[in-house]
């Protein structure tokens, strides 16, 4: 008899995981609290599209899905900046034609994962089932069938909660005492809106791009969704700032406010004022905690464990290079699961805390320095060293999105990369007068200096 | 009719707040889970003696209190410090003749408090009566009582969360969303043991101190009670290091490691074996959390709202200044609890915040750093500066603990006279050459850059 192992949580890393499981040939309960989105329409309004890069979709090639995954996203090769002005101008993610990110929906990239999941005859879903708690003791976790209204209780060999920022596996880890714990929420919300297709089916504003409407304080974006519709999404202060979404009251309010700030988007927005007020306000929340695991009994694995903003384009691709490591571990240990637990802890911890600081450092980034000048000749200046120092030299927005570099390497060289450059492009006012020698050189030291 | 404010917990921050909201006419309902100590004796064994210093003083005189409550205390005049070789050394807390801090068990002052605010006939206890949770949105509070099995629900004009470091009304703020929150736990436990009154009665070892053996990653404190015994606490790290709790696993394993490291302290504890074994080992713990309060419906205070470790003998403290300065602010808004609890939190955080911090800091200076050369000089300077510059210099301890600045500029000021301090002290190897007015003129220095 395989083992059995109980999933709590159908989403992206909760599917996923379940795809690896099988393929060992453990059997696989996966407990889900929404419907089955293949067959009941679920309320969005609240996703924010996906950014699909290399970290989620080598974890994808492990099991043979990438390629096909990759046939519902659309290559988004660099930002598209939109000042008040209307002058676009366009920052490339990479000097390098292949690399991209892909823009993929929540929902068309979790209904293939489930789909693949039941591929397996050892896998099996139970939806509408939320987790009201579980005993961290004997391991048995505790449901209620919302369609029925039944309880039950669910055993296996050992218990996953996948189940998300707002976790019940992780809630009962937290009333159980030695157990480290933070939730931070940013004093921002966000408002999920819409650019339709054109009335042929066409893109209104430029298909490959990930389009940011910058605004010091606050920004718009907007993704590319296949069906040629774009998901923007607007991220503002609830209070304290001159501009937030306290003061978006009533319909003038909105029509006002994207009218003056946002005029080459509004135009495009037939829908803006009952989307506006339709869905509702998201919140942004970072979540760290350790340890994941109770001895062998139970593990947290994405975003139950590492809740990130939405900044870097990394939660997803966190979450699946999660999966892909958890599966690299079972090759060493097998399935003694307090010792696979301990070691991805231990392994993912220090990587999952850098991302999450990276997503917040990069707000900053998105919402006011894309549209300054220093950060602008930053930009060129690292795609003139990526060239002339190829391999040796990497921007971190790469080692981050194209690269399998660890996060935390990640971010100390990054951090230290971007404030030399930083500082020399403060004192520059064209590109011509960057030196590359002098940077790279400057760069070297600081790279010694961090010992890596 | 006066408004009734349902209080949850009737520890010390709990009963002293009852007092002081019932001199100003309301009605107060207190709620506490566990039975009336008075009546019941009520398992000790993880108590940490307390020390009441100025803060808590001073919050106590506001309500007559004061002199009271510090007949049952024990005046501690400084450190006394135990090296394994067993030459003690004495390091005064302060060169004046009235800055000390007092010695107290939590249970004695927390009768006490119970006492006198139950001879307000608008105050009333529910003792064996533990929160279930609450209805954030009104208001209401609900209860189990655990003598009877009955549930019940309390209804006021606002609740108060008094119910320390686990609270559950915290846990309900933490379920609804918008609640910056952390808990952090550190590698260490701790050991509650006894040092005995000796067969007269008397104080087998210096009475007025507050004993340390420093042993570097770890160590043992003990604190004087009018019986004549001391409360010893053992402060040791669970795991990863070269000593650890996880060793001491048998009677031969304890006796061993007290004779071997802390002999002096051993041959006055002749129930050692039995206390390490039956006391629970405790943890340290601190919370964060922010806001700490919902509407006007209800309010965190205490270590519901801030728990900290131990080490500098501030929770208490701390939370008696809360219940101070709450009361203040009644002053100025009446029953107004909106506008209370938002300038409450929005006074009270930043220091509570420091208070934490400093807290853990101060772990170290016990456990290392008062057994160290370059410290001890260090306060030995500080003792020459609070002689020759009377009112300007303030040590950072005495800044804490004898006088009642915000616990923020505390931290400032004393984070930096500490730096200059200890770099000064790390160049010379006895007192004498230490150049006071050399030493002041650059704290000064320091000072004014940090803006104060």
């Amino acid at each position: 008899m395989s083992q059995k192992i109980i999933i709590v949580g159908a989403g992206l890393t909760g599917s996923l995981l379940a795809i690896y499981l099988a393929r060992r040939g453990f059997q696989v309960d996966i407990y889900e609290r929404r419907p089955d989105m293949r067959k009941v329409a679920i309320s969005a309004g609240k996703s924010i599209n996906l950014a699909l890069s290399t970290r989620g979709i080598h974890a994808l090639e492990q099991v043979g899905l990438a390629e096909k995954i990759l046939q519902d996203a659309i290559p988004m090769k660099g930002r598209l900046i939109h000042p008040i002005s209307g002058n676009t101008s366009f920052q490339p993610y990479s000097i390098q034609a292949n690399e991209y990110i892909n823009s993929i929906s929540r929902r068309t990239l979790n209904v293939n994962l489930m789909d693949e999941a039941e591929k397996f005859p050892s896998v099996k879903f139970f939806f509408n089932h939320r987790c009201t708690g579980m005993n961290l003791e004997n391991g048995a976790a505790y449901f209620i069938d919302e369609s029925t209204g039944n309880t039950l209780t669910a055993s296996g060999d050992t218990v996953i909660g996948t189940d998300g920022s707002a976790s019940a596996i992780r809630m009962e880890m937290l009333k159980s005492g030695f157990f480290n714990f933070s939730q931070t929420y940013e004093n921002y919300g966000y408002k999920e809106l819409t650019i339709p297709a054109s009335s042929n089916g066409g893109f209104r504003i430029e298909k490959n791009a990930l389009h940011i409407w910058p605004r010091g304080s606050y920004m718009m974006i907007a993704l590319p969704n296949a069906e040629g519709d774009f998901t923007c999404t607007l991220f503002m202060p609830h209070h304290q700032s001159e501009r937030n979404l306290s003061q978006l009251k009533t319909e003038q309010d909105v029509v006002r406010f994207f009218q003056e700030v946002m005029p080459d988007a509004c135009q495009h927005m037939p829908t803006l004022v009952e989307d506006f007020f339709n869905n509702p306000t998201g919140n942004l929340l970072t979540v760290k905690c350790f340890p994941w695991h109770v001895k062998g009994k139970v593990l947290l694995m994405g975003d139950a464990a590492h809740a990130i903003v939405p900044f870097f384009g990394q939660g997803m691709n966190c979450c699946f290079e999660d999966c892909y490591y958890f599966d690299q571990l079972m090759d060493d240990f097998g399935d003694d699961w307090a010792q696979i637990f301990e070691a991805f802890g231990n392994l993912r911890k220090e990587n999952t805390d850098a991302i999450a600081d990276l997503a917040v450092e990069n707000f900053v980034e998105m919402r006011d320095l894309v549209a300054q000048k220093d950060f602008i000749l930053k930009k060129q200046a690292e795609a003139i060293l990526e060239e002339q120092y190829a391999g040796a030299f990497i921007s971190k927005y790469a080692m981050v999105t194209f690269h399998r570099l660890p996060y935390a390497t990640a971010l100390k060289r990054g951090r230290t990369q971007d404030k030399v450059l930083m500082e020399i492009c403060g004192k520059i006012s064209t590109i011509e007068d960057f030196n590359p020698a002098a940077a790279m050189e400057k760069i070297r030291m600081e790279w010694e200096k961090l010992g890596q």
